[in-house]
């Protein structure tokens, strides 16, 4: 009998994105992009507005004092937006690095000339508030911190509520890249303290990708004007003509836009952030004991497992070939993604997208399927990696 | 009867847009967004591979010497992407400007802390060879000539042909923003000397928005790296990251660009450039003559009007509203686009994107009908408009 989705399968011959985004997303939310909008239309300006309100309620911020800004471009863009803007020229950034992310942000300050120092964890041991409160201790001069909430690189939940309040009782702002976790995992106003969350369109909310948005106290894009080296991504001047005439700034992605508003309602149909993440958890727990009983193991141990992506460890038998994994996987369609590890050779399976825990058993068995085609018989590791793994968790 | 275009209308209820884009797109080119692709996979990268060859055949451009790169955002991303990129920090700039996005070009170069200059020509007149090749002769440390190809602030189509030919001559780089002309105006590597130029998905490719792209001499590219002031705007790390991976370097808009190569497959199959622009000036004859037979006088002389967008006085009739003829306009099934001038008021009526001269027949009878429930008898402009048109045409 077949495992049964509760959600229709994607069209003929079209796989599932078992990636971090661009993820697989509803017909509902394609279906969205078949018209064209004017980007200067009263019609267009109101579902910007929406848009805002739903992600602001989402963050439970209010509108006295917080605001949402979108920016055209990559999530990458976002965060360069919030970085350029949000820090002033002569601010200080501490960095919690442990994986790309974590890198892109400090050579995005870099980039912009803006004074950083990096706590670096290597691929994936999570940053910790007592190394966080150490470094803010020892350097008066740090003015914000930032911080990965999920980390893909390894599919580290980094523990942001930890980091948050040293962060706070030290008088610094956090700036929080939330890309690949908000919308999933609970990152409310009044429970966290920040200054400013970063996401894109493509993640956990589940639309298509084109741009981000910054959720921010009012008071931090107040004092951003001048700061941003950029024109196009001066997140003050971006929020300054959005609230003056309603419109995107340069021109939006509106076809992306629309899907994403549709994106949002069905993320509220479906019961919000809670049950968004009870789903993503669902689908991890299945996939990864599925993955496990088939001998693979898991980068992470299970407390720093995020229901967004997960990292395994290459099998050690030499007939595992992982370009060959990969398109015998897309054959049984479902697309995954390569590792980005360093020391071990490894790959990555999301958890996020348009699916539910049938279309992760499948999943699972289609790897049981293709290990069988490339015979390998034994899933599990080299001892190297489980030794690294072991050194890490010391 | 009714006046038939060749094209089929929008769906129900869903205007055309006479607007310099987004634009009404084809059926088809939004239904090529009706699936996921992940941004790793091989056959998104086959499509970024064949969008690119696409458009470098288009400017004339053999892969030897040229590269066609594209950049995520709006189209003012892809100019700011541009100009930091293939602009040396010590390098100085000659801005064309007879506009706002000449204006903008300016403002990008402030943010970016490089030397310019700029020959600012007002609201509507052309920069002529003559002053380019005398500012040019006047200081040797300019480097760069920036160039608007048609400037929609107006509806110019700026010499482009005269301006080349100076700034070939004295050996300056010819960097052109053809945002709303490349694909419609004939802009090739044979017969005009540039250096790189840069255009946008949803202009008259007739794609919908979400990324731009630059496509510059080799050599430019190879002479970029470091010269960035952006990292997500960086052009030299975005060619570098294509050229070696055949991905784009940060999540790219996938769905935007599978509708951008619909788009550019139905450009070809019209005919290309040439069949795009007779379509599009068949347009503007078509729309200009029924508006000119109402009374509208344009902005600009005949010689001067492109075939992208035409800036037309407001009535001077005081029963004239333009908020109340942006409405009746859209209850007939068109938007239309407000002016940008400072002198006098105007308004936009856009000829790109899916439609004919039937639709332009019957977007010129909405206007009489609009025209008739204000009241306003005659569409002459104030006496004030035509002295400004006449002092400036002298």
């Amino acid at each position: 009998m077949m495992d049964q989705s509760d959600f229709p399968a994607p069209r003929m011959g079209e796989p599932y994105l078992l990636t971090p985004g661009p993820l697989t997303t509803a017909a509902e939310v394609k279906e969205a992009m078949q018209r064209d909008w004017g980007s200067w239309d009263g019609d267009f300006r109101a579902m910007t507005a929406e848009m805002n309100r739903r992600l602001l309620a989402m963050a439970g911020a209010t509108r006295d004092a917080w605001t949402c800004v979108p920016m055209q471009g990559s999530g990458s863009f976002a965060v360069e937006a919030m970085l350029g803007s949000l820090v002033p020229r002569d601010g200080k950034v501490l960095v919690l690095a442990n994986g790309a992310y974590g890198q892109r942000a400090a050579q995005t300050l870099r980039y912009l000339g803006r004074a950083h120092q990096v706590i670096n964890k290597g691929d994936y041991l999570p940053p910790r508030g007592p190394e966080v409160a150490a470094a803010l201790d020892a350097d008066p001069a740090i003015t914000h911190v930032v911080a990965i909430h999920c980390e893909t690189s390894s599919g580290i939940l980094n523990p942001i509520e930890e980091i948050a309040e040293v962060v706070a009782a030290r008088g610094r702002k956090l700036l929080i890249d939330s890309m690949s976790a908000f919308g999933a995992i609970p990152l409310e106003v009044g429970a966290i303290e920040f200054e400013a969350l970063v996401s894109s369109a493509n993640k956990c909310i589940e639309g298509v990708p084109g741009f981000g948005f910054v959720i921010a106290r009012k008071a931090a894009l107040e004092a951003a004007a001048g700061n941003s080296h950029s024109l196009a991504l001066d997140l003050h001047a971006q929020w300054a003509h959005m609230e003056k005439t309603g419109q995107w700034r340069y021109t939006p992605p509106t076809h992306v836009v629309a899907a994403f508003l549709k994106a949002l309602e069905m993320h509220a149909a479906e019961g919000g952030v809670a049950a968004r993440g009870a789903r993503y958890f669902d689908n991890r727990d299945v996939m990864v004991a599925g993955m496990r009983a088939q001998g693979f193991e898991t980068l992470l141990a299970d407390r720093w497992l995020s229901p967004i992506i997960v990292t395994f460890f290459n099998p050690a038998d030499p007939a595992f070939e992982f370009d060959r994994f990969y398109e015998l996987m897309k054959a049984e369609g479902f697309i995954i993604y390569p590792g980005k590890l360093t020391v071990v050779d490894s790959f990555r399976i999301g958890c996020i997208g348009r699916m539910d825990a049938a279309v992760m058993r499948r999943a699972v068995a289609a790897v049981a399927r293709a290990l069988k085609v490339m015979g390998v018989t034994d899933a599990a590791p080299p001892p190297k990696a489980l030794e690294e793994r072991a050194r890490l968790a010391a």
